[in-house]
């Protein structure tokens, strides 16, 4: 039987190990995502998605998450909830939902309320005390603030060939009140398809709109492409679009795993991620692009593992 | 020179005819595009979109926008926005920024507010007495209330050969706090590219959200498809696609133009809207689904023009 699951960061690391161990024992691709992004909302010690992540600027944490089941396409999505323990598991319920199923703000939060999820205080002492230090040295040294924008992206694969596709995040650091990045953002943050595969995408969401690089990356491994050479070309060609047409281009990260647990990985700045399927073991990986629209993948080293931090 | 100009429903025709003297004139695709969607908000009349449109379930008037400039794929949007006069000028503004280019809910006022666009009490009596009319008839009569979603949708191209799609939509009527559809969200409500074409969306957001309908007309355009034969492609095949595996298909209804001026339309159900280029004055058209993946798409009668509000 086949399964496996990608996602992104190394904070996805215990996450990883646990939603291998639902897809082994036969369980669903989409418990098998809420699990792995459960785990990593529920980490105090990660700054960038749900429990201890860092607020915007008014010191709010507004945490943005979404869901798809590839099976059905059905989607739910969050933007900018507040105090809620699992904003996954709030974007799950809603994929449910024929009509409202993405909802925002305070609308989000009551949304979760009403439906018994559980409230809890997001922002740790320590979140706001980095969040602190931080407003303090942008205004000194005149900083650019937007730094930080570490999504859990997940693409999962059970033994009955559904897949999901799973992100939560609590948005790029310091960003103003009501900021949306591609998280929640169908075709951007995520897009799955359980007849073709999955894809999900962490960076400077403002510019992962722009090109809807989930949605093309699925869409390529579509048309027979391997999940590496469909990253690879959705991410490299648009990358070197966008750097023409719009002058820049912020980072991005994607990673894609197609319906028999292959996975691919492209993006333009180093970027470590976790996988794992039948005849891979967990494991963390560092991605960085290569030469000719390649990218150049390893397994993380003792050596890194113990000299990085989660980032 | 080349010039053209498609948008979503009746309601659009007036902007239509606005835009084309813009773009005639030699102004630019985003001018034109703000223009004839300031002209569909500003209409007390029309109940789905900016002033005197139908507020949310709990009787509040949220508003969704967003632009998007072919030239550099530059987005702003906003979600959930209150009280302010025009959301498509909002967005606008907003995709000028490289961060927190999209934003939501009190967020997207205060940056509003901020910014010096004109707030402006949105709801009017009008619209509240329609609300409540049909609040209390979903209530006796156990009726599903969400039966409106008319975003008006453009896509405009200039003598310079620059392009903008833009939305502006109060949402899916009677709809719950904090709803979000396609209308802001690229790939689904819109997606524009001056070197190929651009598209727009109108109907159930929900489902428009899970094809990314209009990223793949405006991907089709950029492989050589005409307008209309990138519209019937994606449109009906998705919907086709949707129907099998999520087991319904809500109403879908998509507009492009190319980057010569020509244009296309697919719908799933009789959709109306406008249309004007350098050889054909601003008209009114209806569009069909016909048989075997195909549009059926004549010009408005005088006889249906009279017989029909703006819807």
């Amino acid at each position: 039987m086949s399964w496996g699951v990608i996602a992104t960061w190394r904070m996805a690391f215990e996450g990883t190990a646990l939603a291998s161990e639902v897809l082994k024992a036969g369980g669903s691709a989409s418990d098998a995502a809420q699990e792995l992004v459960e785990n990593v909302e529920n980490n105090p010690d990660f700054r960038s998605v749900g429990f201890g992540g860092l607020p915007n600027e008014e010191g709010v944490l507004e945490m943005d998450a979404a869901f798809m089941d590839g099976d059905t396409f059905k989607i739910g999505a969050v933007a900018g909830i507040q105090d809620v323990a699992n904003p996954i598991a709030v974007a799950r319920k809603l994929s449910d939902e024929k009509f409202n199923s993405f909802r925002i703000g305070a609308g989000a939060t009551k949304y979760a309320e009403e439906a018994g999820f559980e409230r809890k205080e997001m922002l740790t002492s320590e979140a706001h005390e980095i969040w602190a230090k931080r407003v303090a040295e942008v205004t000194e040294k005149n900083l650019n603030p937007y730094d930080g924008h570490d999504t859990v992206g997940v693409v999962s694969l059970d033994s009955f060939v559904s897949m999901t596709a799973a992100t939560s995040s609590s948005g790029l650091f310091m960003k103003k009140a009501g900021r949306v990045g591609d998280s929640p953002l169908s075709g951007s943050g995520f897009y799955v398809d359980s007849e073709i595969g999955g894809a999900s995408a962490t960076g400077l969401g403002e510019d992962l709109m722009k090109g809807c690089l989930s949605y093309e990356i699925v869409r390529l491994m579509g048309e027979g492409l391997s999940p590496q050479s469909a990253c690879d070309k959705a991410v490299y060609d648009f990358a070197e679009k966008l750097t023409k047409r719009y002058g820049k281009c912020g980072a991005m990260s994607l990673i894609a795993m197609n319906n028999k647990g292959e996975w691919g990985v492209a993006t333009n700045v180093e970027f470590p991620f976790c996988a794992a399927n039948a005849e891979n073991e967990p494991a963390v990986y560092i991605a960085n692009p290569g030469p000719n629209k390649t990218t150049l993948i390893k397994k993380a080293t003792k050596e890194w593992l113990d000299s990085h931090g989660f980032d």
